[in-house]
């Protein structure tokens, strides 16, 4: 296999709502929500989906829970905020607050407020409106190299 | 916010069993566990992770859920394979298929055989030991333009 992602697709409850937090709460670039004309016969699932352009031509997907369950054959269930996280480093200590403060008033939810970890980083986290981790860290060593 | 994206952590049970399974058994390039020697006094996280270096400085982080649970602040609770996938793109059909057979070959579940899905992409699911899914595709589209 060689290393290398893609994409990284969220599964939400309301793509609009996604699509709001994420476009117009942090500012992010997309076309917006593409390929409703397509249905898949054969798992159930629609081609509804949005697209979030990342660098190097790695892609932030946003798919309805209910269509990733069909796409994956795999059963709705309760949600968890505990499958992964997503990190996202910016340049210092007052942009990763910056950015957190952003993210809440976008509707996030800060699950834990920012500090010095001991391996270096600085960073909090914070939750999306369905539950999915960003970290967000300013590392010092790396700013020090 | 920049549109980028510099760490994709993984919650896992077991940080050597998913280590076995992304590097011995999917081939991808790790350092193997680092970090043992970091531990919060405020959280209570220990920094104990491995990590996988993919494309352009992008990160896939193995991070046992525990500690998740601490460094972000959340109540452990049930997990769901319903969160995200991971979209990982191959250059034909049959690659797909020997890249799923070898993710289940090294312990992973096919949850959704491939197909040819009327977007354009070829693709099936695989979950990881912790039911974290990857897609794998070939996009048509792609390799014919």
């Amino acid at each position: 296999m060689q290393p290398r992602l893609d994409f990284v697709t969220l599964a939400v409850r309301d793509l609009q709502a996604a699509l709001a937090f994420y476009r117009d709460g942090l500012g992010l670039p997309t076309t917006g929500v593409v390929g409703r004309e397509f249905h898949d016969e054969q798992t159930g699932a629609e081609g509804t989906i949005a697209f979030v352009e990342l660098q190097n031509g790695l892609v932030l997907g946003l798919y309805e829970r209910s269509n990733l369950a069909r796409d994956a054959s795999l059963p709705e269930g309760e949600s968890s905020s505990l499958e992964f996280s997503l990190g996202h480093l910016v340049g210092s200590r007052d942009e990763v607050d910056d950015l957190l403060a952003r993210a809440v008033a976008a509707g996030g939810r800060l699950t834990a407020s920012p500090h010095q970890r001991p391996w270096g980083v600085y960073s909090g986290y914070v939750s999306d409106p369905d539950g999915h981790l960003w970290e967000v860290g300013w590392d010092a060593r790396a700013a020090a190299a």
